[in-house]
């Protein structure tokens, strides 16, 4: 059974452990510098480095600008350590390690349970030999592992705040209009989850509907006027000639 | 049994009427200028509007500013007529009609069925004495109808352009982009789909994740870096101010 440490237990960190506790791989230490020291079926908890065991794979789920001076700072050498950053090159590792990467493309937030099996998992690793057991790994949670560049993840990862922090972002501020308007936002609810449902069956591009995409500048002139704020204003007018220039 | 008369089949009449042609409703007459003279189960096609019998209800479903002159062109007067749109208001409608409105809040694309039961439903009318039937109407489609003003359903239609149109714009964006960097644009479907998804349990601001809001501004850099074209890049920037303003 591969054997894991998960170093850091954020978002990402607290995920990986509830996904790998159910599943068949050894979770032999979570480490956190904030962890009271505990153990929970077989995990101890720890908040010293130095007392990190041996396991096959160090999973190192921080804050990117502080993996290179955290891996560096690991009281051993040599072994396969990854972290799941979409963006941190593979060599923000210290290179005292075998360096990898093992990030599961995905929006964690504490509360909402995932469903593994579909998240896609991009792993990278500096030495060939590594990669079969990220690989391994991978497989345990999700139907969708892939091996793919530092470059390329950094590319994903920048489609990935695309579609989901700022839609995201997009759902907030109608949240927050509608809110003032006294208008009920679940009412939109069942058009945010068909927006994305239509995407299983078409492109974005033939999805697309609305005003802008109608050069409806009447309707758009009319939301216009019912938004009050300067900047969701500018939003509006950017979003729409945007989509104009495609259509 | 409710009998209707669909006139205009764009998108939103042809949902329509693949819609009421399998429930209990009498769809009489389908009327459209370009529409072949024709019958199917009981439907008259028709494209001169002279042909049109007495319908209980007229719903049209035609482009927003021909709504005026249309309904005022109708060979007959003192009729339920009601229009399925999200921005023009109730009077819109000819004056010689009974007004009312039956607006299904979704996105609809010719190819991609739709879900009725969960599509609210926004309904409005001149005479109360009109808005049992479309409740009755829209019952017979959805679990979610709802009486609301037209004030109050432009607002609704602003949010829903915010939520879909423009959420849809950023998932085309993000696939142009993953186009041109050789990285295949599918690894992000779970990602949008669980964007969505997770809005069942939780409100957008609670959902927010991302640079943007870490204030990551390494990160952010690298992305604008990685954006070629400058239209591109501020929209990047107007999103991620905008997110940071909020946390």
């Amino acid at each position: 059974m591969i054997s894991i440490a998960i170093l850091g237990f954020g978002n990402v960190g607290h995920h990986l452990y509830r996904a790998f506790r159910k599943r068949p791989v050894k979770v032999l230490q979570v480490f956190s510098p904030s962890l009271k020291v505990s153990e929970e079926a077989g995990t101890q908890f720890i908040n010293d480095v130095s007392q990190l065991e041996k396991a096959d794979i160090y999973i190192v789920a921080i804050k990117d600008n502080a993996i290179p001076s955290f891996t560096d700072s690991l009281p051993f050498e040599n072994r396969l350590v990854v972290h799941t950053s979409g963006t941190s090159a593979l060599n923000s590792i210290s290179e005292k390690q075998r360096r990898g990467v093992f990030y599961p493309l995905q929006t964690f937030s504490k509360e909402a349970e995932v469903n593994w099996k579909t998240i896609p998992i991009c792993i990278e690793s500096e030495h060939k030999e590594d990669l079969p057991l990220l690989q391994e790994l991978g497989n345990i949670l999700s139907e969708n592992v892939v091996e793919i560049s530092t470059e390329k993840r950094q590319e994903l990862h920048l489609g990935a705040v695309w579609v989901n922090n700022f839609s995201n972002h997009l759902f907030h501020l109608a949240e927050d209009f509608l809110k003032e308007a006294h208008v009920d936002f679940n009412l939109l609810r069942p058009l945010i989850m068909e927006t994305a449902r239509k995407l299983e069956a078409m492109s974005p591009s033939e999805a697309q509907t609305g005003p802008a995409k109608r050069h409806d500048t009447q309707t758009m002139e009319a939301h216009l006027k019912l938004l009050k704020d300067p900047k969701h204003k500018e939003i509006y007018k950017l979003l729409s000639k945007s989509i104009q220039s495609k259509f």
